[in-house]
């Protein structure tokens, strides 16, 4: 089995694994309970904490677990809204965002909010001149995500964050799910307010996630109850979850260096055998090293839809995607692809193909020769003409 | 170790890890993949979706996960309230809801809703008479928990859902997170509309639980994004929490009977151990089979802080909790037990000792053996005047 869904999830280290199944069966005391066994759970999810913000170069204090990314986005924006109601009615996002930043956008401009989503370029990158001119006095938040999980693109959000720190009044949001603990990007550094990662990105357990909110900030909870996370996000902690993020990060940081040079290695070595011998084929985003995540890559082959193409290399035992995971269900053409210009047809016959820490340069190269072999059988049958 | 804290949280059943290991091992892939991996995810998913409804008698479209039964309350008060906005402005609860259920209550008052707080018995009862009393025109929707989670009161669900079943504009949630498992309700019978659960008081995984939504009843998600969970409560699936808890409920059905046969002897037995040996003390709560968890009891020693017992238990090796384990580290006293008529000394004194499936009847009996030790040197410590 070659796996290269990885954007969508990731295989479990097996390390972490045995973390949480040591933390299951040992450390199963409430951390909220008064008595040594919670304290011992406490300690565990402080611990967790702070392996969680040396990966950001912020303080624990700074970090609150959430059940995952989506959770951590929903929070960041309606948290940051709801308490700051009534000081301005205008956010900004863009037209590429996940669905978890993107949906909550809509459901806030059905309750009355203006929203200005962003364009991008044709590599689906956001301008931060357009960020800056979209400010207005009313505006309060910015969301803009870091690392696009379609096709790669990196934002500019050092940049997009420097032109925000003109304005005071106004947040700035980071989904960083499909870059933390792999490419590098401080909040603080980046004038980023809100911050948002994902376990299962990075090879550690699902439902389980993290937000990062800059010290002096205050938000509105989503979840109230218990008082857990400072009040800020109650109900009973994931212990075995914390500690195997705490655990995934760890390992994180030992392999990405040489993840991030392999997958760029494998991720050109890919392009130039496929080089010429597959048309209609285009490579969405960017794909330069400095503009697009090496462990994702995103083409299009018009003609084919993705679902076909998905199952095809199925059977050749490659597991890829069709767009994201979160939207592969239904046969809408991306909005992410959409938006960066392509047509229909384009946008519908698009794959995502995604490195983990366990892929091979071997895999790459499997993957690469069993498009050479299925792509034209499937243009042939799909009766498209050749360019 | 003697471990009497089961209402806060329980140590995890050996196979529900075996089953979350597993399934961590092999089943990695994202239900919302469209390949073979995504698929065998989902079935899982599907799977203890039917184990879940089948529990509460209901079909599993009836079912959605979420992160918990804090999460789980939060849905079901905050997304039913997002939907009908205009049609009403009046809800009803209890003075000894669970803060997850409590706090939201709160949160909404200030939000400009007006909140009925219904007043308990001596034991902690609501009367289902006051509980009609308090509809009027406005109400659209009632909380009323199943199992109290601080003195195991069962509050006479069935009752009052046949009053509200009058009212068919009026909703009615029940926080059954501390009886799902172990005491029978099913909601259709009991005309319940929303039902919370959690994974990690039966011997689960923590960071799971689930929200029974009656149905053609349409709520407000709290979390969008991916669309899971039909557009409910978006977010990557917690794949091997959905099957651990699944697990447990299926280790749920084989062992309660004796649990529950056994945890009325024992708690019978160790009420007679102590049986006018110690004095002051109260139980707090109804005791009667019909009345109570079993599982749970609840006892104050006004004059002795509940923090000191507990901290004396634990040097004998064994586990209770302070009231809640979520309120348990701000000294203030009980709002259940102030509800219940208690005074400020007798419910700053008070302890809860709590069975699970793994208890025994000597770790019972050692329990009150240690308490009839202990009890007489504190009460002697803190100068208190035996009655
Ligand atoms: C960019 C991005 N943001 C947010 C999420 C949501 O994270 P989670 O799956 O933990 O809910 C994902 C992945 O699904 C993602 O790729
Ligand atoms: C009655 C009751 N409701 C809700 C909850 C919250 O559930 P969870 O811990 O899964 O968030 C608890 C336990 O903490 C509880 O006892």
């Amino acid at each position: 089995m070659i796996y290269l869904d990885n954007s969508a999830t990731t295989p479990m280290h097996p390390e972490v694994i045995d973390v949480m199944t040591d933390v299951m069966k040992k450390i199963f005391g409430n951390p909220s309970s008064l008595h040594g066994l919670g304290a011992k759970a406490e300690r565990l999810v402080e611990q967790a904490r702070q392996v969680t913000a040396r990966m950001l170069g912020c303080t624990p204090q700074e970090i609150f677990f959430t059940s995952g990314g989506t959770e951590a986005n929903n929070l960041a924006i309606k948290g940051t809204l709801d308490r700051i109601h009534g000081r301005g009615k205008h956010i900004i996002t863009t037209k590429v965002e996940h669905p978890s930043v993107y949906e909550v956008y809509e459901q806030l401009k059905k309750r009355g909010w203006r929203v200005t989503y962003l364009s991008v370029d044709s590599l689906g990158r956001v301008n931060p001149d357009e960020v800056e001119k979209a400010v207005d006095d009313e505006t309060v938040l910015v969301s803009v995500m870091h690392v696009n999980n379609e096709v790669g693109t990196i934002q500019p959000i050092g940049e997009i964050g420097k032109r925000l720190a003109k304005y005071p009044k106004v947040l700035f949001h980071v989904d960083a799910v499909q870059s933390f603990a792999k490419l590098p990007l401080l909040p603080a550094r980046a004038h980023i307010d809100l911050l948002s990662i994902s376990a299962h990105k990075i090879h550690g357990p699902k439902g389980i996630g993290a937000l990062y909110v800059r010290k002096n900030l205050s938000l509105e909870p989503l979840l109230v109850g218990g008082g857990q996370e400072k009040g800020l996000r109650s109900g009973t902690e994931y212990v075995p979850g914390i500690a195997g993020l705490a655990k995934a990060i760890v390992l994180a940081e030992q392999k990405r260096t040489e993840f991030l040079r392999n997958s760029q290695r494998w991720k050109k070595a890919f392009l130039e055998r496929l080089d010429g011998k597959l048309s209609p084929m285009i490579v969405n985003g960017d794909i330069s090293p400095e503009g697009c995540a090496p462990y994702i890559l995103s083409l299009s082959f018009p003609g084919i839809k993705s679902e076909v193409l998905v199952h095809a290399l199925e059977e050749e035992g490659i597991y890829v995607s069709s767009k994201s995971a979160c939207s592969s269900k239904a046969e809408i053409p991306s909005r992410v692809l959409k938006a960066m210009g392509r047509t229909d047809e384009e946008a519908i016959g698009s794959i995502r193909i995604s490195m983990g820490f366990q892929t091979t340069a071997e895999e790459m190269e499997r993957c690469a020769d069993v498009l050479l072999r299925v792509i034209p059988r499937l243009q042939k049958v799909m009766k498209v003409h050749k360019g």
